[in-house]
């Protein structure tokens, strides 16, 4: 990834903080204080609020992230705020899936994986990475702090946020505690005297209240800086792990490369430019090419910055080999244990599938086969029933289960 | 008033205590509650809040007041519930004059007073009357109380309250802490484990937050019983000590009798309800009769119970007396200083209303006049402009002023 460089140019800063961007509240606003650093030799504290309930990070997580280097590049401080103590809380009427309540511990436990993550892409000097939590404020407010917070927010400009409002006309309820959170967001920009926050694009609403507040407490308003929702490897929804259109940020290299390589073509130019540093006429210049160089050179690109001690080379190779039905080296191997045969010498291939790891269950396995997802010899093999027997395993090499494109496995009876 | 009658049956509990009920959730619960504390012999716990702000009651008050007093006659407890702590918050917006926020002083001083003046209609024996302060639990209640709390009450159910309703379709803004408040009073109910919570009509929507709150707390929900608001003599608005419509609790007797001959006919029937405990039988021959003897029933029968000490028959005297246009005997006297004369010996009159106490400045005495509201002599005055000699005022008895029909001054030049 990029080299810091800092006391940039203002203008110069700004061209670089504003690609990809999809709301800038307000570029005046970010001059004035881009200017006002480079004045001061002072830092931005530029925020990004976590809730640490989702450990794994893929490519879409990427995008803020990269944001935030940038901010670091140039040189200025990128506080991560982990929303551990409002995930102790999550949701008190247990009605969203997506905030159960989580434990001190489990909550310390996600933020630590989060941050671990998160290091594949910031810097971590303390100069320039700040990590902080909510509980240090949001514990010690008292009834009466809380009132006076709430008296700055209307109840109308809270309902304006999109879903509240949709929710509210179509009858479906909202708890009086959701319009709290986005308060309680709000007041942490104030404790924290956030200069700019970022988020996504869902995240808008709840930003600009930080920025209302700040100025409600006397604080000069944040800018709000928001950057897209990356579409997934399907082409439609955004990516994410539950519907498996996402490419991990800790992948191995060459399923980093698999995944880039799959990007519908119409996203490619957007990929472009929230996970590359290419400058607009190259990517230009690639899009006009072949599609299938454009894709190489995204990969390359990204893999140059999320693991920048691989060798590229190595995981294009293992990729083009996988694509053609070539057969990597470096299989994963699992011994199969005389137990799991039967009184006639035979074992199920799906719980071959789940025994390799590459399903969770022999229901799993099944569904795989199928849905003409697995391979055996380079020959997609669908027969849910099938069995494999004792010699098939014994043989030299084991037996090779492939699942999609690029997962191998290497089973052979234990001796 | 009445005297205590423990251990009623519950029927002719619920008879007493339905008397003038405008709202009465649910009459099966009450009943429910009167039977089981008849069995046990654990009174009722029946609350009512109130805002420590203003310190001077009227008969308006009275009404609830009169219904806690039936509870405690019937062997109930009464909770007088003072919202000193949220007193204390007021409106932070400072947009709302009916909620300045006040010093613990403050707020302590005039709960004192409004504990004083109920004390004229209920009892004060510790079994039968409790005294507690919503700070005793708001105080402790942190940030993730609040969010539970919050979380019990859905965003529609609190704006389907109808001055929220009104003011969010009209695009009257709403601070998001006003939604707190009806929380945060429900709160004070399962603090308390209330069993019933009295209150006027425009708490009828508060006191089912409670209600329904102790159900989400595991309690057994509050029967919310709520009070007509009392219509003042000018007949139209309810009573309240700014439309100067109204008979205060600390009134001379007299002054009582004199308010409640006002009453304008039509109330009568209500005021009967309301404010004495003679049966319908009574009331309805009372109507049935000359308007100005159901007015005199209905003035002894309000000073019996509010002022038990005072001599009704003086009252009723003074009251015909002034009425008849007679000046009664025992005056307040006021000195007036040489100094107040001008040169030509002579002083305004709108001073000297002033100076008696009748209005509060000389420009509210000109007002007074020529709003045909002073009289001399029994003649009505009307020149705002018009001056006294030093020896009107020097003259044997003095120089007598007369606001309305009961308020006099005897003015005497200081010797």
């Amino acid at each position: 990834m990029t080299e810091p460089k800092k006391n940039l140019p203002v203008d110069e800063q700004l061209r670089v903080l504003k690609r990809g961007v999809a709301d800038l509240v307000s570029e005046e606003d970010l001059r004035a204080k881009l200017t006002r650093s480079l004045e001061t030799g002072q830092p931005l504290r530029v925020k990004l609020g976590a809730d640490p309930t989702r450990p794994d990070l893929h490519l879409g997580h990427a995008v803020p992230l990269r944001k935030l280097r940038q901010f670091q590049d140039l040189g200025h401080k990128v506080i991560m705020l982990i929303g551990d103590f409002t995930a102790t809380i999550g949701d008190p009427t247990g009605k969203s899936k997506t905030r159960p309540p989580l434990s001190i511990e489990e909550a310390r436990a996600n933020a630590q994986s989060y941050l671990e993550q998160c290091r594949l892409i910031l810097r971590s000097e303390s100069e320039v990475l700040e990590i902080r939590s909510n509980g240090e404020w949001l514990e010690r407010l008292g009834y009466k702090d809380i009132i006076g917070l709430a008296a700055k927010y209307t109840v109308a400009r809270i309902l304006e946020r999109d879903d509240f409002s949709k929710r509210l006309s179509s009858g479906t309820p909202i708890s009086m505690h959701e319009l709290l959170y986005p308060l309680t967001q709000g007041y942490d920009s104030v404790a924290l005297q956030a200069d700019v926050e970022l988020g996504g694009t869902d995240q808008l609403f709840n930003n600009l209240v930080g920025r209302a507040l700040q100025r409600d407490y006397g604080q000069e308003p944040q800018v709000v800086m928001t950057v897209p929702l990356l579409v997934g490897l399907d082409g439609t929804e955004k990516m994410s792990k539950s519907l498996d259109n996402y490419i991990g940020l800790s992948d191995e290299p060459h399923a980093i490369f698999a995944g880039l390589m799959k990007v519908p073509d119409p996203l490619l130019e957007n990929y472009f430019t929230l996970l590359t540093d290419l400058s607009q006429e190259r990517i230009a210049e690639l899009l006009a090419g072949h599609p299938v160089e454009a894709h190489r050179q995204l990969a390359r690109e990204v893999l140059a910055w999320l693991a920048p001690d691989a060798d590229p080379d190595a995981a294009e190779e293992r990729f083009r080999s996988v694509a053609k039905g070539g057969i990597p080296e470096d299989l994963p191997e699992v011994s199969v244990e005389s137990s799991e045969l039967n009184d006639e010498g035979r074992v199920s291939l799906a719980r071959l599938v789940a025994l390799a790891g590459l399903e969770p269950s022999n229901g799993a396995a099944r569904k795989l086969m199928q849905n003409r997802g697995l391979k055996i010899g380079g020959e997609v093999y669908t027969d849910p029933q099938g069995t494999v027997s004792r010699e098939q395993l014994a043989a030299p090499g084991g037996l090779i289960l492939q699942k999609g494109k690029d997962k191998f496995a290497r089973l052979m009876l234990k001796q």
